[in-house]
């Protein structure tokens, strides 16, 4: 076993896009578990959105990470050694264990995963956070009906494919908007999206998108926020609802941004806006992760994976999964499985 | 019985706020009623902020009103000729009559009221649809809880100052932002409001609206939109909830105003902002105004009106309602009791 534990910290506040060097990569003395710990090896990190929130000073839901504290992150892992009477070596467990290739916790902190019926991974994706994040995000704030237009940005990423998909599975007619053509083509010919839309190579993006939805918007599940939301905001239905599940497009601006006013937009269309925290259904994981599981072993939720390799190649990764630049789940692969 | 009818009529689109030569009085022979149909003289017509956005040309939740067709409003009335089976001559009635002396309407489409139980101008006000408006759009959207911070924005106006009064009956501790110092005078004096806000002369109202909810704000009901509506989001709570009713400071813009993007406030504190229309209610209706009646027998609500003379001051009279001139409920006594 090493006896070194390789971590990524926070060495500096990004002013707008993060950089490389807004990271520091520190070498620590492995820790041993004391009663009710455990140790753990990492084997995938995930890189999430909300990361960025957490490296900026301003008070959000969690505390932001102190300079010189590593980078918070969801991990999938297995226990070297436990103190706790619930784990023993080997066992593949998923937690908060942060950006670093080992880490002690408090084993109630963790969730054991079976890594025979599912790849590990999709305790980061499919069957954990974005999952889930997308299985109540839609369902409990939008309640989708068949026939019903679903429009999701972000589309392509973690959250929003699965979103896109879960709509498909109610029956909705469901268009989505993502940042790259091959992003696009992914959406329609592997997801089965019934339209999608490049809002960076798009002319006329408003116009576009209303031809692709004549029915209007019934439910809209929103990861980007800005120009994107506004043009979908004009063609809301009478009842709809918007969930916002995130506003990445706001995360890494210098200066906020100001944008038109469409409140009296809501009250036209008696629609509803909700934001939400995966974390504020704590108490119905276990229904959300057996509906999952379930659809994806019927092979109605697909997802792809983009795994740079090595907790030096996390800042980089992190970064380009801001701009977009990822291919699905964006993971950072620690050590072998 | 007079022979003619004096409508006001609109003249002209207006360009940001209205103006009196946007509307025309007209003098039309009087209609007469057949088989279904009613006819009645309006003792008071209702004016408020809603018709401005008829006056416009956009789509809106009703048609807009046409160039040279009489103005909308709901109006309290007497029965003079009934060609329909449940009405008779005498009858106090409410409707959408219009901004006219007279008018033919189906009688489907009236409400009877009764005058020994409450001043019939009350059915355009606490037992109408001010009062419904603010009995679902507070209740139904936000269930406020006792303890709870309520704000108020158009406080003292026909809505807003029951809004705080039903927020006062449910245990809650509410501010108010309105315009004037009497109109903050009254909430406080008269209407039991725990602390309210002059908008127009407080210097920093963003840090005294702070000062005022100490607690952060659960419940925020707005009429008004704009920074008012910015600075109360800054200071939601977990779990918040926004009920939209109005947006009057953007209804005479003759450019649309552009704000700060807060979704992303809406994520971290996990938070709903749903715009209604009263007419979403239809069928909770006959619940709303018992309990409404109940409170206003009890003296738990008050109200006051801003009562106008004769139909040709309605433009001037409306014009004044949407700068905020009035004091209490704007009316227009059109005829004799």
């Amino acid at each position: 076993m090493a006896t070194v534990n390789r971590q990524i910290t926070l060495a500096s506040r990004p002013v707008g896009f993060p950089k490389v060097s807004d990271f520091h990569l520190v070498f620590s003395p492995l820790p041993s578990p004391v009663a009710g710990e455990v140790l753990v090896r990492s084997v995938y990190l995930s890189l999430d959105p909300y990361m960025r929130g957490r490296m900026s000073e301003a008070e959000s839901y969690a505390q932001p990470v102190a300079i010189g504290e590593v980078m918070p992150g969801g991990a999938v892992a297995f226990v070297l050694e436990s103190a706790h009477p619930e784990f023993r070596s080997g066992d593949a467990v998923e937690g908060m264990l942060g950006w670093q290739e080992y880490a002690v916790v408090q084993g109630h902190e963790l969730r054991k995963i079976e890594p025979s019926s599912a790849p590990i991974s999709t305790a980061l994706g499919v069957l954990g956070m974005p999952g889930l994040t997308a299985y109540f995000g839609l369902l409990d704030i939008c309640d989708p009906q068949p026939g019903e237009t679903v429009v999701v940005s972000g589309a392509a990423g973690a959250v929003g494919s699965l979103a896109g998909q879960i709509a498909k599975i109610k029956g909705c007619r469901v268009v989505g908007v993502a940042g790259s053509d091959a992003k696009i083509a992914w959406l329609l010919d592997e997801l089965g999206f019934d339209a999608a839309l490049n809002y960076k190579t798009a002319e006329d993006f408003d116009g576009k998108l209303e031809k692709l939805c004549p029915a209007g918007v019934d439910v809209y599940f929103d990861n980007v926020g800005g120009a994107i939301t506004d043009a979908v905001v004009r063609l809301i239905n009478v009842k709809a609802r918007i969930s916002v599940c995130g506003q990445i497009s706001q995360y890494n601006l210098e200066e906020p941004e100001v944008g038109p006013r469409w409140l009296g937009q809501l009250i036209v269309k008696q629609a509803k806006v909700q934001g939400f925290l995966v974390s504020g259904y704590a108490e119905r994981l276990p229904e959300g992760l057996k509906q999952l599981a379930i659809w994806l072993k019927q092979g109605k939720l697909k997802y792809r994976e983009d795994v740079a390799q090595g907790i030096e190649a996390a800042p980089q990764a992190f970064i380009g999964m801001l701009q977009g630049k990822n291919q699905g789940k964006q993971l950072v692969q620690l050590s072998e499985f």
